[in-house]
């Protein structure tokens, strides 16, 4: 079955793109915990990281480095943390989070951003990419 | 100022070591959220993850993928979860936290593990890196 990733790769759902390449794409979470909170996804659906193919793994973690850059020019943080827990969604997915404090990573504290915000934080951060 | 973390590389500072190679070291969280969080640190001191030079981001990134498959077969668990934050010690770690539900990586929820068990969870993880 295709996840809501897959589904959001193959443009069958829209997202707030940051920028994509051949093995993976970023787009922001629409259940932010901050603003500037994106997701990187491997465009291959696996379920766990640690699963993926020695190219895949390594390719994310160069667009995860490449997104990460981006985002920090774009939004005031300390740090861009990272964190993948895959429990919800069977498909990898990194999570990039702008942080500023140390409780700054709370998956309990969503933030509310409105959609005409969301189109202004993904078209600031995907210019610096 | 050398961190905690250059203390322990040097063994100027015990721990509980699962593994290390050239460039990287891992060893159990004294402060666990988990029975079996590990911490993967470089062993050169760089504060931010993507401050790190590309040799040692890759073998970074292949250092967690080796020691979380020893995590996985050690201890019980859905997925081996990644976070790195970074807000505290001023040098690059990546926490390694078997989960099973999704609230699981959650850092104010601290576990208390005695240090006969820490030592007997790092053998056993050590064993099957």
């Amino acid at each position: 079955m295709k996840t809501i990733f897959t589904k959001i790769i193959n443009k069958e759902i829209p997202c707030y793109l940051i920028a994509e390449n051949e093995s993976a794409i970023a787009f922001l979470d629409i259940n932010p915990i901050a603003r500037g909170h994106v997701l990187v996804v491997p465009k291959i659906q696996v379920d766990y990281l640690f699963d993926l193919d020695e190219e895949t793994y390594y390719n994310l973690w160069s667009f995860v480095k490449k997104i990460s850059s981006a985002i920090k020019k774009t939004i005031s943080c300390k740090k861009v943390g990272v964190s993948v827990i895959g429990l919800e969604v069977p498909h990898v997915h990194v999570h990039l989070v702008p942080l500023n404090h140390i409780n700054d990573m709370d998956f309990s504290n969503k933030k509310n951003i409105d959609s005409e915000e969301l189109k202004n934080i993904a078209k600031k951060i995907s210019q610096v990419v």
